[in-house]
């Protein structure tokens, strides 16, 4: 089975454990729409890819790590589209569960995924209680304070930010994570990998900014030019579109040069470089190519 | 040590380890309004009541296991408090963390301590691996979908809800994992020990709707009267004050005769007895005393 559908698999078990029956059917309903129908499912890809490069010597592990990692990305845009954050209507080219499910159930839901997160990552690693923990605290680490997605989004708040620490926060930290996760799901040592991460949320983050000048509403399924007109900051609109590209493709190079001593670590590194040219608009990708 | 102060010794660590610097600081200020200063801290001290009556044999974990249970209920409160929930200006006294902080960083802040809640739990069990994914699943139902925390606030937006669902899983699923979570961090089974947190759960909520109508806004640190302008279910309404008060008696019998068979039990008794008590406003427990 490829790693897309494992993940797939994986958030939908996950979701109708959450969603059994004799719980408030609205719920489970929020949540679904937070989850589905999928984005790209970039950092759940990566925790395969790493795992399955360091042995993925039990699946189940692996699949509950990187089920994991994408509910809280979807619990994080649940509550980042909130009206008191980005105020956002579309998600995935649908109504953000705020409009369609109302104010309530969105925070719920957030909070829930939250939650979920924990009990997959718990019970992927059930056969080997040894990895529990240390997937605990990596997930953890990268979503709450002081420098997790919730830590990020805070720095919103604050008179005074480090954009750095912001942008390393707010996306680095989750492809950090799902890097480590794969390792330590797979009973590798999992600090080592928290480079190849931070170096693969960069390029997610300039290609993020790319598709923001270059792509249309209907392909990016959310509205576009956002940057600009909420004044934030862009490599695309401080390096320009070609600036930015090498950019982009110098981040890859970095990623794949950190990958460390791994049974499958040519394979992963060659996954990488096409990886973030997959990352662009359809139509740069090729370009790019 | 006393258990209140192991759990404030507790609840301190983490919440300085969640705004150890780098992080912002108004997120790290807005999660400890959310903990400090305590309120009655009964969950968590139910926790470490039954972790003694099992045995407590790694302290480490049963403080771990109440911190984590104490800042999930914190967490709930922050969410339950915010203007599209209960619009809630008051809490302990003081102004809620939205008042305080603005929305957005309370959002943040329940999140946060969602996220820190497993991460303590976690660290607490490390030295006994096998404890830990117990751990986890017991907390996350508890405050997840379907029959968690989430959901019990999820059933204040169905057209139409089960009022005995709504409360087990608004307030009786926090007490029950309170107990059980206390059990699995002194590797003792788990299960036996959810009859005891409903029942407390149920008592609590008993006692908690006499405050409603008999205290005042001193006393509470917040708003009196709520359930009956807000047309919410109290069996202070139901039974009246004076069924309202055998009723919770009843309860704390039922909890202490589910005690399971455990080195302590019959401390753990006549504790549960007189815990009920002080549930009540003050001149209350006096007179029911």
């Amino acid at each position: 089975m490829d790693a897309l559908a494992r993940i797939e698999r994986t958030l939908g078990s996950a979701l109708a454990q959450a969603g059994r029956p004799g719980g408030p059917p609205l719920l489970a309903q929020a949540m679904m729409a937070a989850v589905f129908p999928r984005g790209a499912r970039i950092r759940s890809r990566l925790c395969l890819a790493v795992a399955a490069a360091c042995g993925d010597d039990d699946p189940m592990a692996s699949e509950g790590a990187a089920a994991a990692i994408e509910l809280l990305h979807c619990a994080s845009l649940v509550h980042d589209d909130l009206p008191c954050f980005d105020n956002a209507e579309l998600r995935r080219g649908r109504p953000s569960v705020h409009r369609a499910f109302g104010e309530p159930l969105a925070v719920l839901a957030g909070d829930a995924l939250i939650v979920l997160a924990f009990q997959i990552a718990a019970q992927g690693a059930s056969r080997k209680p040894v990895r529990v923990g240390p997937l605990v605290r990596i997930i953890a680490e990268s979503v709450g304070a002081p420098h997790g997605i919730a830590a990020g989004q805070a720095w919103e708040c604050e008179p005074e930010a480090d954009l750095g620490e912001y942008q390393r926060a707010k996306t680095g930290a989750l492809f950090a994570a799902a890097a480590m996760a794969g390792a330590a799901a797979a009973g590798a040592e999992a600090e080592a990998w928290r480079l190849v991460g931070e170096r693969l949320g960069e390029a997610y983050q300039v290609a993020d900014d790319i598709s923001d000048v270059m792509s249309n509403t209907d392909e990016l399924g959310k509205p576009i030019g956002q940057d600009r007109a909420l004044g934030r900051p862009s490599a695309a609109l401080q390096l320009g579109v070609p600036g930015a590209l090498a950019r982009l493709d110098a981040l890859a190079r970095d990623a794949a040069e950190a990958i460390p001593p791994c049974p499958g670590a040519a394979e992963l590194r060659a996954l990488t470089m096409m990886e973030a040219r997959r990352l662009l608009p359809k139509d740069l990708s090729l370009r790019a190519a």
